[in-house]
């Protein structure tokens, strides 16, 4: 296969992340977390995120969300999400149904809950009859590529503690985020006083993996359990823990948001004045999302895959990912370009 | 670490199945088992298992069972199961809470269900007030290394469908037992007419990954959305597939199987006269359960780790892997037989 | 408490239906449903809706529910409803716990859900990561005691059928509805091809109890274990049984539904032309939803209670029952006036 | 159907307790406990139970055993219980499915947990791949009509609290067992450090329902949204509230269960001595188990229904109830006798 847009988890894994599965897997070692590699790798967490950073290694995104609101709520919790959340989209149900809770998913034209909006959304209080809210989650980046200021974050977090609730990160590509708003991870996450993460490797150079982040130590030992009910409990933990350290160790998660925010960037700027192209939203993370017209799917798809987000108004998602080369979009572009007859023009007069 | 006896998912990855998962990883594929890698698993597992195989990658053993479980009941029904199995001791309540089921829990001494057990338990059929039976699930090899012969899983499916049950099969070793019976996997589950396996790559040489195998194409639907929900869709399954398609290809699997047993009955036949050394179960498959003196455990354990199975009757569990040596075992012997006095003895005589 | 508008649950035990509860109760009758008082109800309940209806009496509405969508879902399954539905607000998120599946909710201005917004909301079929739309679910009356018409229901049954959707009627005062459109039961449920239906009892003059209708015979086995699983199996079913004979029998039912109804329309033609009182609903049950000035709410609930259905705008919910007498309603419109200044206007005039 | 001995949930009501119901139905009530009957019956239940009880009012016996569980417990928590308890083998897996744990089910001959027992089963603390024990769940008097005495139950309940896991009464038939005991309910339960009761009505005169009991406050508000969500809200409270005020006040309770407990006494002496018959259980409650010649059984129930407990021994199942009468009891030994041939033998001579 091309190199492609489709998604961030169509890449390969980072070399260095390669290198360090392949070292760790060398060997006996203990299991579920008890190998010298976890130890490495929850000592970086941290390191990044502050020392009182639970970490709990899991094989897969849906399960880092459903986890992450599992240990903050009862089951007549809910969770105030936005309408294009992973979590209310595209989870086949799994925080209603092994989560067992109720999401209240609010309109969003970008992605972003607002704060007026939760404000608006909180009713209810102490009703019997009404699932109680008591989580916030977030995706930061968003489904859309947006990001939340960390003043954003900020005020949502603060308002969500004053009224007993929760705030949620579903952070798969947390690190783009961070590069974008060139803050740490901690001053992002922890000095938010972010409750739990969903913190990603598989769509940033890994083989697999994630991690759920919480930062109360009396949360510790539910996740403990709910883990190990959920069928995340890693027997092999070092493959999963061995990554995490090559990719928080020297930076390299810096390097990885960097190039693929670049790579968006080179994107965005290069089509958006194409005829034709009508780009959607502000890219500020490693996706451009743009509406072109329905013909020229086929032809764009056959040199390099992407999605159409939306059938109705052929809003297309090109995404890049830490292996995207210059050329790759280049060579995107021009053919949008060809598409959009702006270079035969050019080239006839 | 040392290598030792602690399980077989201590063990490093087989070097083939490494070579096969650091192939597939570069470039990029499409996710969630459009990839080449997946399709050229699910042909090799159609191979060995019979073309109505069907296939689904997930990551963990807990709910390779649980999913496998899952899409054969609704929540009224009930698993008959050994009392040791993984899924009553072992999965911290997943099958009932995730798989959203009842267990009933037979009482075995070798971890094998048996026959006229199995038909004793079958009660309150119709009975509104009664969780109905509807799966037996065996664990082949058991947990105690036992083996289930062909003609024992053939009697059990047989009764279970003359009764309108299921049967699933917990084989997370399973290839340890084909060998052991020197019959195919097509003879051991597909021609006894098994409905669902948990079939293992974790504790077989692999980085991580498990599959799901089902023969019945009506159970495809399901498992599809279970599988997601369950938090066990791979999004680069590549990475699994590649394991399984290196595990499958030119015997790999019998190669890792019959070293782990070739270990394990070395181990047993040498410690077997030692006195002071009790076995307590037929060496069948990876594994050596044995009683010894409570005052040997902390200097065998010195040397090569191994668990302690129960604590009352010091009861300890010898696992062999792909990786083990016979210097491991021989190493092991002379130091159990050390202990046991019989070398000290012999040399000063 | 003097009687009010605040909810049809506020009413008085029917006397008929008391005294049939009253005759059911004497002496020993078996349980779980084998008696001939449930034996009887079913057959009521079979002229009334055909003779392949299945009945499954239960104590509560919202269980009422549940169990209708449990038994046509499996848990990757969801529900399209109204925004305003008590599935969605009500039920404390027990359709996704205990029901466990997905809610849609779908946004309406009268609680009706409309054909095209259906259609339009019918998205990603097939595709693994997307909850799979499989019953629509509406209200009949709605919350808000509108009236979905023969050929509006018909039209959405269609549509979901050809779908391979189902549907289901929450009727927790379905008896309004039928008595409102002029129509048998069989006529607005059988023969529109309702999958099932939540019939309400406890809203219409009994003690409590509430029964769930099907009217596929293949349902009747799940049904059988989920109400049981639910805590929904009553053991003296006669009690139930018996009260659902007096409202079915000699048009009872048609009687009690008339009255609620010509009690709200008396409601709401006297106070719609009150100054002041903004009616928001068209009055086709047994309640008047009206905006009125803030400041009168006190001293109205001081002589007949109800509730304020929205805080912000001040909408008020007023709602007759089975035992509203008309000097009850004639009281609360001179109150209206009175507060309204116009009775105090004229008489100064 | 004559009075039979088939269950104490197939006699009438009380009419006392009918009386009050009566009564209550009458007029216009606030919904969800909010009532008088509500406030009155909440009142006599800490009259009896001391001044921190919480009462919940319930429909159904199985939900009250899932409500009190659910309240102690976490997904990963397991409840310990006897193998015949009506958690283990007759709520067909609610407290699995709906109450989201799992039941260690331990073998007992009379129905009693024994505290050695007890104490040997609780293994494997703090190991996240094993459900971790959190409540023992006592049924007072057992399934087999068997009394725990206040001194069993309090080193149960104080062995219980030192290693932090709480305890559960199942207690259908609470009041047969305080009255054998000859104890008040506080100290059978309160004074006992009980942490939650299913306390039943339905078996004992009611038209229907039952409550549960706690008595720390910090379990109120998850019973509030625990109940609602499981559809065990009742609206019309008022109904189950109104049973239990007359069947609390003036030692009613007292009364019903003196004379079932009578009755069985009567059954049970009067049969002891029959050839043929052989009474398996002491008499403690309101049942007598014995085994009875197959062929008996036939003409036994013609005249009095009862069940057979074990089709294997045929050992019956007695029960009497509040409205048992003396000539029922000796009608049925009579036929006993006649089968027995004791009878027509001394006739005869």
């Amino acid at each position: 296969m091309k190199p492609g847009f489709g998604s961030d988890n169509h890449s390969a894994t980072h070399p260095l992340i390669l290198e360090s599965i392949i070292k760790a897997q060398i060997g006996h070692a203990p299991s579920y977390g008890t190998d010298e590699y976890s130890t490495e790798a929850v000592q970086i967490f941290r390191e990044k995120f502050g020392p009182k950073t639970e970490v709990f290694f899991v094989f897969n995104g849906t399960s880092a969300n459903v986890l992450s609101l599992k240990c903050l709520t009862k089951s007549y919790h809910s969770i105030l999400c936005s309408d294009v959340s992973h979590l209310n989209v595209d989870e086949c149900a799994s925080p209603e149904v092994i989560g067992n809770c109720k999401l209240w998913a609010l309109s969003t034209s970008d992605g972003k809950l607002k704060l007026d909006q939760l404000k608006n959304s909180l009713i209810r209080r102490g009703d019997q009859h009404f699932s109680q809210m008591k989580v916030v989650s977030i995706t930061q980046p968003t489904e859309y590529g947006t990001v939340y200021s960390v003043d954003e974050i900020r005020q949502i977090v603060d308002w969500a503690h004053s009224e007993g609730l929760k705030v949620h990160v579903d952070g798969a590509r947390l690190c783009n985020a961070a590069v974008r708003l060139n803050v740490s991870l901690k001053e992002l996450i922890t000095d938010s006083k972010i409750d739990a993460v969903s913190f990603g490797g598989t769509k940033n150079g890994f083989l697999f993996g994630e991690a759920v982040l919480v930062f109360d130590p009396d949360l510790r030992e539910d996740l403990k359990y709910y883990r190990k009910q959920m069928g995340q409990l890693p027997s092999k933990t070092r493959m999963i823990a061995a990554q995490f350290t090559a990719y928080l160790k020297n930076n390299l998660w810096k390097e990885i948001a960097s190039h693929s925010l670049q790579m968006a960037r080179l994107l965005s700027e290069n089509t958006a004045t194409i005829p034709g192209v009508k780009i959607t939203q502000k890219t500020e993370s490693n996706v451009v999302f743009a509406i072109i017209p329905k013909n020229w799917v086929k032809q764009l798809r056959d040199e390099h895959f992407f999605y159409v987000w939306d059938e109705k108004t052929n809003e297309c998602r090109w995404m890049t990912s830490w292996d995207t080369q210059p050329d790759d979009v280049m060579n995107f572009v021009k053919k949008l370009k060809e598409l959009s007859g702006e270079i035969s023009t050019r080239e006839l007069s």
